[in-house]
């Protein structure tokens, strides 16, 4: 965890939700019916050229996050170079949501819909356990 | 866009409201150096399992946010199916970093460090001229 | 999936020693339409599930190759855990390809169309042209 | 290329495996220790980069091919689109196999190793009986 997160520095550095929501806002800007010009932004680009262009580079970028976390698994690259992919990762994500018309804030809502961390636990155990039905029902099934 | 992610009460120590840093708080405490346990938790039993299960999961679920992308572009599925898969890209994302000593708030500070979009843009254009500048010098090579 | 498959010919059908070939006429006898039966075979069940089911699969084991190839390259994991993740990759390739009507002998045929290698990088340096070309288009627009 | 390719005889197209193999020698020529030059060959400058280059465009490659599926399966894109991703798949793959000193006749070895299908059912059966034994032991411990 940072160290800004315990710093009891009273004027807080912007929340993370808070800067996902101000990058959300400009991203809204470079859609070309807000002015957003492919020739001049990068993003006004990827979002002219549409959602696969957008979308590649979320598989891309979630290739490279895995990358750069190998390699400081195995004493490699470092720390800063994670956080950078992981950065690329969700700028990407924060386009694709523009481009359907979605925000960031409506993906931490689900976030906190899912009821914090116990509603995601939960969720996920129902999975294991829907798998662990499903794999009852096939004991003795399968050759 | 809640107020209350902008509100400046003295009380709550930073972040109590961010919904990022708050799952980095909780998934914190699932570690097993801190008393997570694997038999209860599917956070602390990914954390557990080590870098590998967790990094498996954000290529699937990279890979079911195209999926959904894909579906929603073709007039199917649905803006909610979208956001919930984002929703599990990013929170899969917050483990890998908690695994790593890292936080949301870095990844967030590296994309404000990046001086806001046309930080952004600006790398993303230098890549660019870079590809072209290699492309320059492959004229006349290439076969 | 070609006729020489299902070809009942004594005569050793084109491919018969073709472990490619051979995997993907296997697959077609899983599918439902052909008796495969989802609670007795993996490749039947996944058919049965659905695009996205094995799309997803497909997802996960790039994300594995990616991690396998990590190792090696760091001196962990084995030439073999590679090979095997490989194996995963090209196994679920074959099930989506067979999901959509498609065989292993039109993939290759297309890497032959493209008139082997020399093709194939013409292709790609034709994309670094584009690409070029793009970026010139850029210069002194970016700001 | 190799004249075989454009050969017209009437002797049977070569399998997928030999196109794989075929490829994958090729591929071999374009290592800078075989004289392969970056400057006139995509082959050469990707193995030139190394693994994260090539290991880039595996990651790039599998989200084209979810993404061509998708659109196929909602009755857009074509089927020569999903085929010609999933030969850019394979081919990268060729090149990140051949950078590991690894062959595609590796990997089909290794799925003809698994005994064909029913040995690769039979793995992903063990898979998910483990998991059901895992599921098992969670049950009335998980919160």
């Amino acid at each position: 965890m940072s160290t800004a997160l315990a710093d009891p520095s009273p004027v807080p550095a912007p929340g993370a939700d808070d800067t996902l929501l101000r990058l959300a806002a400009l991203i809204e800007t470079r859609k070309p019916a807000h002015g957003g010009d492919p020739a001049r932004s990068y993003v006004a680009r990827l979002l002219h050229q549409g959602p696969d262009a957008i979308l590649k580079k979320i598989a891309e970028e979630a290739g490279e996050t895995l990358m750069a976390a190998k390699d400081l698994q195995h004493g490699h690259g470092s720390a800063q170079a994670l956080v950078g992919e992981m950065a690329d990762l969700w700028f990407h994500s924060l386009i694709a949501l523009a481009h359907f018309g979605l925000s960031p804030a409506d993906v931490t809502a689900e976030l906190v819909r899912r009821e914090g961390l116990s509603g995601l636990e939960e969720k996920a155990l129902r999975k294991l356990q829907q798998r662990q039905q499903d794999a009852r029902q096939q004991e003795g099934e399968a050759a």
